[in-house]
């Protein structure tokens, strides 16, 4: 990293970096027209909040960046294949994501299922295909995306959500279903950003405060940004989750009190990593920034 | 392993030692009745013939039986919520399995979408969750099961399967399908077994042709299966393929050149197993003809 680059000039190398990745990495070449499913599931659109939280937290820790490359694909990977499920009929049942028509829409029910499950798998093996990084590396990857994506993590939170439709959920039941849902793979792109290099005791518990406010501080923008944006700003359908009468922080504790605990979360974040030795944290907290002031 | 032991009373073990394994590692716990929906699609039914080549496998190498119990549990995730996936109204909408319901029957399709992807992270949490296997096994064992259930392997067959309804493949397009679609899993057990030990080179590359070969026929015998069975006695439904129009070694090469293909495909998983040196291979060789000899 250049000393005094801007946050806009590192975000713009670090994501080009990161498509020309996963460019190579999901492959056109699966057949019977998977692999375009699953290019088109996650190339070419998406904030790409978690690389650059897996990219950020290397980064702080000085850690291997080779790894991290892979760390950033894998867990994009599953957030994408994530969509991908969660937006089928029998879910969600959406028909828009970042401004185009949602997998199962342009390719069938069957391909995008199967264009999610093949993406999870990938996932794993991004993880472990390189010889030259080393292995206890390559397996605690693994373990930290298994289990936020898994059934104490995404795919818990997950059912849950669809449990809670039409129930008047009080906030520890709603954190929980959204630290669930979203916030432990955000974490875990910030603690596997963090795995790539040997942060101390005192660094480690700090990303594992950060990762935890950054994860809850996302969702309570996005409960947010469903009521008072159109779709064509979020490129996903607006007013969804009112509308299927799901709880969210919004319907909770109303949209002012929301907009001031997603900015105490971000406050709690950066002050977890208040005076962590050796730390570089720079990105992190301009990314804290960015979660919190996102516009879609 | 006892010498002189049956195999009945190897299997017998093996299988209720896994049972207890998979009691233990499918958490009951996961939230808003995941964790049921988990349970039901993989405790208490199927062949379990993946878990028992692992063992075969780590038997015949020497090697370490507490890595073996975890591939042996991971692998029969992923092939239990491959089963939970493809039984789902937009695959090939089935209602039985295992004697069952099958699992969007009994808990709905999201539930048991949300199942399968929670159980395939499973498998590789289940791989990665234990210091004192070395991490340089964890970590091939994890490419092993990702490249075997992924584009390339299982996920890409079910594509190719998809789009193969209605159309006449010839033996080569055929056998390609069913190798990814079936037997690179039942490869990668043996191959996940073999690395839980040190085989040699030698003994490497005849357990990969055994594997290659054990998992064709185990895919010709389920095609003959498919028309020589009834529901009852195979536990799903029976006819499915010839009445669903997709191409399959019956309909390709006739019954009788099945059956003998079948027996061609375990005497050469045999013959690649003949003179390898220290290779303990006696369960491999029984579950080779058991594989062919199956009647469900």
């Amino acid at each position: 990293m250049l000393q005094g680059e801007s946050f806009d000039a590192w975000s713009e190398f670090a994501l080009t970096r990161f498509e020309g990745l996963l460019d190579a990495w999901v492959p056109a070449s699966a057949p019977a027209g998977l692999g375009e499913a699953m290019r088109y599931a996650v190339l070419g659109g998406g904030k790409r909040l978690r690389p650059l939280l897996v990219r950020a937290a290397c980064a702080a820790v000085g850690g291997n960046e080779a790894a991290a490359d892979r760390a950033a694909v894998a867990v994009e990977l599953i957030h994408a294949y994530s969509l991908v499920h969660d937006d089928m009929p029998c879910m969600d049942d959406d028909v828009l994501r970042r401004g185009k028509p949602t997998v199962h829409v342009a390719y069938g029910e069957a391909q995008a299922m199967l264009a999610g499950d093949a993406m999870q798998a990938l996932a794993f093996e991004v993880l472990t295909d390189d010889e030259s990084i080393d292995p206890a590396l390559q397996a605690n990857l693994c373990r930290l995306l298994a289990r936020a994506s898994g059934h104490a993590g995404m795919a818990g939170g997950q059912a849950i959500d669809l449990a809670a439709v039409g129930q008047a959920l009080n906030e520890e039941q709603l954190r929980d279903m959204h630290r669930r849902k979203t916030g432990l793979l955000l974490q875990a792109s910030v603690m596997m950003g963090a795995a790539c290099g040997a942060p101390s005791a005192a660094a480690h518990q700090a990303l594992l405060t950060y990762g935890a406010d950054i994860g809850l501080a996302f969702q309570v923008v996005d409960d947010i940004l469903d009521v008072t944006q159109d779709s064509a700003t979020l490129g996903k359908t607006a007013g969804k989750d009112s509308q299927a009468n799901k709880p969210t922080y919004v319907s909770v504790l109303g949209l002012e009190a929301s907009r001031r605990y997603a900015a105490k979360l971000r406050d709690e974040a950066l002050a977890a990593l208040d005076g962590v030795k050796g730390l570089a944290d720079q990105r992190l907290r301009e990314l804290a920034f960015k979660v919190v002031a996102r516009e879609y």
